[in-house]
């Protein structure tokens, strides 16, 4: 046996390895313990907790390290395996928790880049990734509405700022500050307080936070159902293609059987017109 | 007559009985009086009114008990009395009722207990209960995206904790506080107060409130529009279906005269041609 | 000319001004200006200017009256004018706004008669008229799910009285205020510090209103969807029912010419074998 | 080369100018720096950043102005180019900021102007103008839902008026704050604090606002879900009258095929017992 082929059937049990449900389910469970412990972090605990938390933080860091170069020398194209956004998180997650912190800040860093291993959830389960993929290809459909929305916002923002700048600064100071403040009325959040007070000095300011309120909240809905009928129409379209297809298909055949009896029946006659 | 069927005709008797309009009509009434008892108590009463409640919720629990009985004596196979979810938990309900209770604890318990009589009206009317089961077929479709929203909380909430438990203890105090605070965000509920306190020590904070809401209110509205596509997909294939057979129905039906047509015709022509 | 045929002519040319769109428009225009006078009433006003509205106020009430008599006696069967529900309430909108009003409650009284005369404008404007007739037909569709909200909310109002009577009486004193108060919840209006109040006494009450939130939305939110599904499916399967209905009928006409082209052929040949 | 084809053809190099890619980018980055400019004039900025500002805003209504200029001479037909609203839209903005204003209040009116600017935005990428358009097309659709909302408001607004005006003569003085008010319970904004101080005086205002807030809600979904239904009943009818009619061609093709057949065929059996 040469060493290539052995490599390979090494490579095998590997992957056989690595797609076992045992294997998986000890993934998941590692990970949904490092996201315990990022929880139980937050607590105040006593010293003792502390220790076994930084321990336990520790092992599932080499556990995760360990899992990667499994899952690395699982992969038959090693390019392939960086190719793929969730490894690549996993790597640098992984990475970003070795690297050793000491002054206050890094701390934080640190704590915040293990924050992201519960993220590791999604990669690891199939039908969360699955999830994942389908809301990223929502995004680009609501590209230009966005686009529209942050125009309204920033037209609106840019007029607050310029009239109203005088009565809070706090709310309208700058163009930054006013969209802010904005996207808090169009969560309808107080946004009653903001307006009695621009409508002290300018009585007509319900012009501008009504128009803007019916302009979003429509912008907003026509989004909604454009997303629905669009998303509708796509699964509607490939339903009614095949189903379509199905139905043709069984009349065509019928109709193809009567057009080789009628042929059958042409022979017949000429057969019985020439034989005499 | 055997005693077996004497029992049979006795058991259909009450079955007959139970399923009458009067029988349905009268078990409705008292849970509709019961649900109003309850209601009654929380008001402050003459003593006179609070005893004549205590006796009307006797006779209601007393009721309930022969109500359980009857039903349980008019099922023909008494082991799947218990494999009814409502039955089970109809009974759950009247034994409750009939433990005597002394202490104040038990009291507020015994008190519990009987708000959940009303929700007998719901195992009772069919309508209610066809309801129910429909929300509750609707529960699973929800599942994963449930999960993704509580890893979302999480990840946001073990990172407030992180970050703001120094700005304000009651609302970033551990993990499952700030999730609280973030359910509260999320429901738009004076978020900006808790945004604007944590901007003074944390300038760029509002980058991790405006990114949770999108998040969260963008997951929430694919989810929905999820929702009611996968309803309507459903529905729609089980019309076209139909719809579909229907009219191929016809229009195979009509081909296959056709082809017994020509059949014939085929047959009269060789009969014509043999018998020359 | 006999007087019956006169008064049917009569009649008709009652109907012709009736339904003429001068006539229409000077009513909907009325019905605008007195919509004016009873907004204008609800400013300070100088009591000149109170004096004319009070005139104008009288001449509308004589228009309506003119013109309710006017339908009246245009309407060719004069019991079908009280069946019509839109012809009863311009009557008694009518007739509450005649009876004189002195004291100062009945005063409220006959104002609030006047505002209702701003909703003939749906009695008249055809296109409104249909609007509330499709929205009172979606009614019946929520019935259930209304009935379950009202259980959900008073299963939960009996326990939040029972329970957080004592935390605050203002909201949660008795079984209706405490429905309010769930109400305000439902609507996200100042839910938390509800709950923060009912927390302290009670740590683990977040429970309830988180539960209570996500029942009610949930719930909701099915009722929106099945809303949207019902009156799809319905327009759906009557666009179906024609589109299946057109085009099986052009291609069981194409088929039923086929099968009268075989009957002529078989005759033809039976012919011939007959002539033989 | 006569004058007038010689001017054709710079007017077609003009508009192969203009419809460029690169001259399309320039126009696109202009506005964009012409928003920052209007973003940042509402920081506070040291002298020479204001005047830097100045210079550029005085380029950039230059380069418009040119810019406008070259689109009007690349029209060919210069009638046309003001039967385009973007066209009549962009035209004003650029005049709008040409009148040299020099009192306070003027000022504010050009700057709101310039604000105008980043709407050009819109008018110059073809997706945002398409998505404009068909949001547009979407307003009549909500044309006499609009008006029956008003008169919902209306009405209720005058009996506010007429009831609360002494509770708050800020909420409820006449009939146009109480129609702000009222839109401010329909965002579900502070509701139960106007609800509450309405109460004391009149206990049973919960009616009023209840029944406002369903009825808003109520005619809202029910428009929400119109609008849905409307426009997939749009797209559907043209899906499936294309796909039916593609289905029919087919089939029918087939039958006609049929049809020949059998005509063929009769025509070769009237010929054979001609012949005999």
């Amino acid at each position: 046996m040469s060493p290539a082929i052995k490599d390979n059937s090494s490579l095998d049990k590997l992957r056989r390895i690595e797609s076992s449900r045992l294997f998986q389910g000890v993934v998941i469970s590692i990970i949904i313990l490092s996201a315990l412990t990022i929880g139980a972090k937050t607590y105040e605990l006593p010293p003792l907790a502390e220790q076994a938390l930084s321990l336990m933080d520790w092992g599932i860091t080499v556990f995760f390290l360990i899992e990667i170069l499994f899952r690395f020398a699982a992969c038959p194209t090693k390019k392939r395996f960086f190719m793929d956004g969730w490894n690549v998180f996993d790597t640098l997650v992984v990475i970003g928790s070795l690297i050793p912190l000491d002054n206050s800040d890094a701390v934080l860093l640190g704590r915040l880049l293990r924050v992201f291993r519960v993220l590791r959830l999604v990669s690891v389960v199939p039908e969360l990734r699955f999830l994942i993929n389908s809301l990223l290809k929502a995004i680009p459909r609501m590209g230009y509405i966005a686009l529209l929305m942050f125009i309204i916002f920033y037209i609106y923002a840019a007029m607050g700022a310029l009239f109203f700048a005088s009565v809070d600064e706090e709310l309208w100071g700058d163009v930054a500050i006013a969209m802010l403040t904005l996207f808090r009325v169009a969560t309808f959040e107080d946004w009653t307080d903001v307006m009695y007070a621009t409508m002290e000095p300018f009585p007509l300011s319900w012009i501008y936070f009504l128009t803007f309120i019916f302009l979003t909240a429509f912008v907003f809905l026509n989004m909604m159902i454009g997303a629905i009928l669009e998303v509708m129409s796509e699964e509607q379209n490939a339903a009614q293609a095949k189903q379509a297809h199905d139905e043709r298909d069984e009349i065509t055949r019928q109709l193809a059987a009567v057009q080789e009896q009628l042929r059958d029946l042409t022979k017949q006659i000429s057969e019985q017109s020439s034989r005499r």
